[in-house]
């Protein structure tokens, strides 16, 4: 099945700017106010500690947490401004930051559909088959922490079998769980493993990467801040989130959406320096609004792509790498699912963003995982990562020589220029059908999503997980046995 | 039904750069050798005769047209880069050029389609439904030269009662037909009627357009050429458009297809200001590619994105207005018509687009007007109006006050800051379906195309086409009786 080869992206145009240099340093005051005055709310001992040895106004009694504005500026200054994430094949390795642009798979839902099965809840079997897809599909970079939640796996240990699917389907980079320590360190010992190298090394060569949320508003959960610690401590980059949805958990502004994810984001930024100074961090920006009349949740939306636009110059100005996402409302692979995703992924790369979060199959609201909506979005990155690459305007491109030689009223067809080019000329999609009306009617009037469903089925069939060394998936498989026997008898204890 | 008033649009954002300056120049020498040494077949004996008067170098027996680039440039120059388009509502006008962006609806297919009765040949009675749509959705600034063919209407006498819908049932501006004199002059005449004004008024103050597509490769037709010049005589704009589809009407490589777009641009701006120097004219880009493999039509692509990228760069180098459209080559209202139209629409307005063509109701690459795609697309477009809208940022909209009142873990529901922006805080979607999906599912799951259906069908119901003093009503319907009546006679003559 043609699809487009594994190649690194880095974007040449220079990003929107809808803030002026007065507004952002208008937000960035705001956001320093909000956590010197108003402070966040952290359940975290670990973190209260850490918080505490920095200096931080602690309220014990509350777990609020204030931090000076100096102190913020000075403590965010260490993160790096671009760094690389290890994978078990090199060729996988994915730079952050910079000029550079990694898509993800879709991260975290809970149910998972296709047009054959319909909607049910997640489980490992899917798990299992969506992970060959994100591999089979080289326009993904990087996996995100599990497409789908396997529901049908025992909860203490159900992370532990993610693993060992992530990484013996996958030779590219896959994520881990951030809520805790555990989740974190058993990821950290997997892909030591996978790549076969000692747990210092990864240290110096990060390969793991995992979302931190804010509780929002400005609340930073135990779970969250245990993970954000253990990944900082380990040198391993965290994308540090605010779920900042505008009308809900921030002001019905984008203005005050803005500042307050821009205070949740740097108070998160501030935590990892403190953890570990230099450790690599993520500015992750999803702020987007809610419908004023019935309160769901809107993606894709015209205040989301200016969200994202104001928060590629929010991050630009702390020199962090810009994370944004792929998303849609929608509850079907239909127009919406494609103009909202569409609208997502234009604002975010015209925004500048690094790291493309939920790139490929998210649908609903990130509450499933669709097959055809990874198809559909592959199609829709692979459009977007041919957008990317330069045009060659040259003597030979431009072929004076053929436009005389076919001249007034003749047709390129067959030309040498014309056939010289034939293979390579142009994008070949995986998804849209230019056929005539009759022909496409007479194959049975297919739309995009049914013909996605066709896609995944034969790309399931055909795509082959990458080889991996029989010792190294045996040490891993030791693993997960012991870990998961540790567990259990911990919790039956 | 809730959507968005009429407003007019700038776009606040700098447009995506593609080319370098070196680049632009490359293009704009290859098209100036093209012009002067391959030069473009005419077809029509007017414009051979005033280009002969202008000096180009004229081969009689093949009307080959070659011009000399000190002429061209030297002609080019008069050409204005702004200009407004008279509405009989003044209300309605339109500016073109600058930072203006302007949306039109679909102009000219032949077939016209909907979820119940399916594809069907243009007629008129589907005519003045659409018409009446495009006059409701107030996101259309312009019509665009009659949505669909009426073709249960005879040929000779078939624009004057066009042009009698158009008139009667917009205030807004709308196109005449350009193929040819007779088409044009009876369209000066309605829209002189229809605005209460002097036909000489109508040359300080233009009020129709048209688009005059040359032949490519490299032929100017004998209607197209007529039309070109009565217009440009009459001061009334026109949009220069090639149509060089890479691989088929020009090289299969985007920089050819720029270099012979270039070059009959310019041929067709040389000509409008040979026929009235300052004549408005935009440079119209259309350049995208064939599926090589089997020749169809691609449009949306990567290919068309960026050519539309360069051709804004290319326009902006003559100071001449850019246009660029809304296209697919989807067969049906789906996720593939979404996100082609998405890709064309953004690499419009990013690339800095004055005028976008086919702004709603485009499918199956022009040949069907769409009921369910002229929803589709105005929802795009309301989107997009949004996106250009610049962002609020002062101390009422940050609402750190707020920010501080609700703390950690509240919501911002029922705040004032929130209460005080209730109905106007975020764009509110005609089509988009944000419930949950049981909610959804409970409803009859339908997908946006099922949505869009009801949706033209209520507004339809309720629009009411604006008033139109009945004096001027009747003297537009006396015209066109008149001049039916002249071109039956001479017809059977």
């Amino acid at each position: 099945m043609p699809r487009l080869p594994w190649r690194r992206l880095v974007n040449p145009y220079r990003p929107v700017e809808i803030l002026s240099a007065d507004q952002i340093e208008m937000i960035h005051g705001a956001s320093l106010r909000i956590l010197a005055e108003v402070g966040m709310e952290v359940l975290g001992d670990r973190a209260i500690d850490i918080l505490a040895r920095a200096g931080a106004n602690i309220e014990r009694s509350s777990r609020r947490v204030r931090l000076e504005p100096g102190m913020v500026e000075a403590t965010i200054a260490s993160a790096p401004g671009e760094f690389r994430v290890h994978a078990r094949n090199p060729a996988r390795h994915v730079d952050i930051g910079g000029r550079s642009l990694v898509f993800t798979s879709v991260g975290g839902p809970a149910f998972v559909t296709d047009l054959d099965r319909g909607r049910r809840p997640g489980n490992v079997a899917d798990f299992v088959d969506y992970v060959r897809l994100i591999g089979a599909l080289d326009i993904v970079h990087m996996e995100a922490g599990g497409p789908l939640e396997p529901t049908d796996l025992p909860v203490p240990t159900r992370h532990l079998e993610m693993y060992r699917i992530l990484a013996t389907n996958l030779d590219k980079t896959w994520q881990c769980l951030g809520f805790g320590r555990v989740p974190v360190d058993d990821a950290l010992e997997v892909v030591a493993l996978a790549r076969g190298v000692d747990r210092d090394v990864l240290v110096r060569e990060p390969s793991l990467m995992t979302i931190i949320n804010s509780n929002s508003p400005l609340r930073l959960d135990g779970p969250m801040s245990e993970g954000l610690i253990e990944m900082a401590i380990h040198g391993q980059p965290i994308v540090a989130t605010p779920f900042t949805l505008a009308g809900a958990m921030s002001p019905a502004t984008i203005a005050g959406a803005l500042a307050q994810q821009n205070a949740e984001a740097l108070f998160m930024v501030v935590l990892t320096q403190l953890a570990r100074v230099g450790a690599p961090v993520v500015y992750g920006g999803f702020t987007s609004n809610v419908d004023m009349r019935t309160g769901s949740p809107a993606f894709g939306t015209p205040e989301y792509v200016k969200a994202a636009f104001a928060t590629g110059q929010l991050a630009r100005r702390y020199g962090l790498p810009f994370r944004s996402s792929n998303v849609t409302g929608s509850n079907v692979v239909d127009a919406q699912a494609a103009y909202e995703s569409e609208m997502a992924v234009w604002g975010a790369v015209m925004g500048g963003v690094n790291l493309l979060y939920q790139g490929a199959g998210w649908l609903e609201g990130g509450l499933t995982a669709s097959y055809e909506k990874l198809i559909l979005d592959a199609e829709i990155l692979q459009m977007m990562s041919e957008v990317l690459q330069p045009l060659v305007i040259d003597e030979s491109e431009i072929g004076l020589e053929a436009i005389a030689d076919v001249g007034p009223g003749g047709h390129f067809f067959g030309t040498a220029h014309t056939l010289e080019r034939f293979e390579h000329a142009f994008y070949r999609p995986i998804l849209s059908d230019w056929r005539n009306f009759e022909t496409w009617q007479d194959d049975g009037s297919r739309t995009a999503a049914v013909r996605a469903n066709g896609i995944w089925k034969q790309l399931l069939a055909e795509c082959e997980p990458p080889a991996m060394d029989p010792p190294i998936a045996e040490a891993i498989d030791a693993f997960v046995r012991r870990r998961t026997t540790e567990i259990q008898a911990s919790d039956r204890a």
